[in-house]
């Protein structure tokens, strides 16, 4: 038996390598994800990002563990949406990246989860292209894949699903079409979807989704507060009402969520 | 106007926090997602993995450049899967997991993309449960998401769609209900599917897709050797074959492409 360390504990592991750094140019913009929470799971790039931004653009979904590894002499600015605040129109965000690039400051606009999943990426880059600021995309674990693998259920499983569909229960419009949804059979992973849960699960049923396809629901997914509600489509609507947690949460549907048991290691490291 | 430095060269931006690290058990096995080939998409805990285990079991499509971040004392040990060669299997991969961890080794399962995004890494998972042996699962960037963010295609767009599906296109039985996929009108995002694309294409067009619903097919995400192609549905098949393009690749349907000569960021990055 080959010699191992005692320790456990955890220590250094030195500098982050350069060769994987790109150059973050004066006057350019980062779109970058911040991932769900867990500072562990922001990537290389988005890490370099804080560190060697001027200015830091951030939402309210990304953590304060997050926004303190920031280069002290960075200048943060929150741009984002709060319940009963007044909150940052689009057009303003984008104007403001828009000026502080201009200004000549290296720009990182900071979201939470994945600037191009539910994440108006596309919109904050249309608007720079326009102007023609140069910008970089920098992807971040969105929180409907990463979120819930932290709480035990994978995304597919091969004895599960060859498909799963990511949706938002928040939209301006119509929003999906739920029953065409359900009648693929694959799993559901919902964001923002907490307002709308009655009339999404009311419209999954109709669309033939089986009353006991188990629910998992999902709140401050990879940090110290995660907490994880199992439930079933029939009855999530109110056993969440009486559960006790807050939106936001990634809420998943579909039999994945029965590999929970299995596989939740999170209680085992802490 | 604030003074700003001149210089666009990449610098240090010194040590990887302290605060993000969490403890690498001997004994244990970390499920890890390299992401889909840029090491500045590795998360930092991947980075710590590669820099503390004792032993890195990894697939083929992790590149080079992320397995030169690993410890000089790691032993990496190939278990991947390459066409025309004998296979690893994944019953032999499991166990051998099981037997590295019962030795006593820090043990990182390393995998391109996310291992819970059709990466087999809940059966990985349960095979360690099954066994008592401790494990965390550290989310990666998938290739369908980050993979195409490279290529300028976003996997949402809130003028576009409101929902995503990920997709296998290679499976032991029949596979996605390719027709239900296509009846949600939301945008495809196919991994494994190049040689099963001919009957994926003529499915999803009796399904109802438009024939001239754009496709985009990219190889190598995230590397040097980045490679897209921008064709229809109808004429995907054709096209692919004249490109000159190689497998493996992810091909994305749906109108989303359509943002690509806007968003297409990555060549003004070099």
């Amino acid at each position: 038996m080959p010699t191992v360390p005692n320790s456990t504990e955890t220590t250094s592991i030195g500098p982050l390598p350069d060769s994987v750094l790109v150059p973050f140019a004066p006057g350019s913009v980062w779109l970058a994800g911040a991932g769900p929470g867990d500072p562990g799971l922001l990537t290389l790039l988005a890490l370099q990002g804080l560190r060697q931004a001027d200015v830091i653009v951030h939402d309210a979904l990304v953590g304060e563990r997050i926004l303190e590894l920031a280069s002290k002499t960075a200048r943060l600015e929150f741009a984002g949406k709060r319940g009963g605040r007044p909150s940052a129109h689009q057009d303003d965000i984008t104007s403001r990246l828009i000026e502080l690039a201009k200004e000549g400051h290296r720009v990182l606009r900071l979201k939470g989860g994945d600037p191009f999943v539910f994440g108006r990426g596309g919109e904050e880059a249309q608007a720079l292209a326009a102007e023609g600021i140069p910008f970089r995309i920098v992807p971040g674990l969105t929180a409907g894949i990463a979120g819930l693998a932290y709480a035990g259920i994978p995304a597919t499983h091969r004895s599960a699903n060859q498909a799963v569909i990511l949706a938002t229960g928040h939209s301006l419009g119509g929003g999906p079409d739920w029953r065409a949804l359900a009648a693929t059979g694959a799993p559901l992973i919902l964001y923002m979807a907490w307002k709308a849960l009655p009339a999404i699960a009311a419209e999954l049923m109709a669309g033939g989704l089986a009353p006991d396809t188990p629910v998992g629901v999902v709140t401050e997914a990879t940090t110290p507060n995660q907490k994880t509600l199992v439930t079933s489509l029939s009855a999530c609507v109110a056993d969440l009402a009486a559960s006790g947690l807050e939106p936001p949460a990634i809420i998943v549907i579909g039999e994945v969520v029965r590999l929970r048991p299995v596989l939740d290691w999170l209680p085992h490291h802490g």
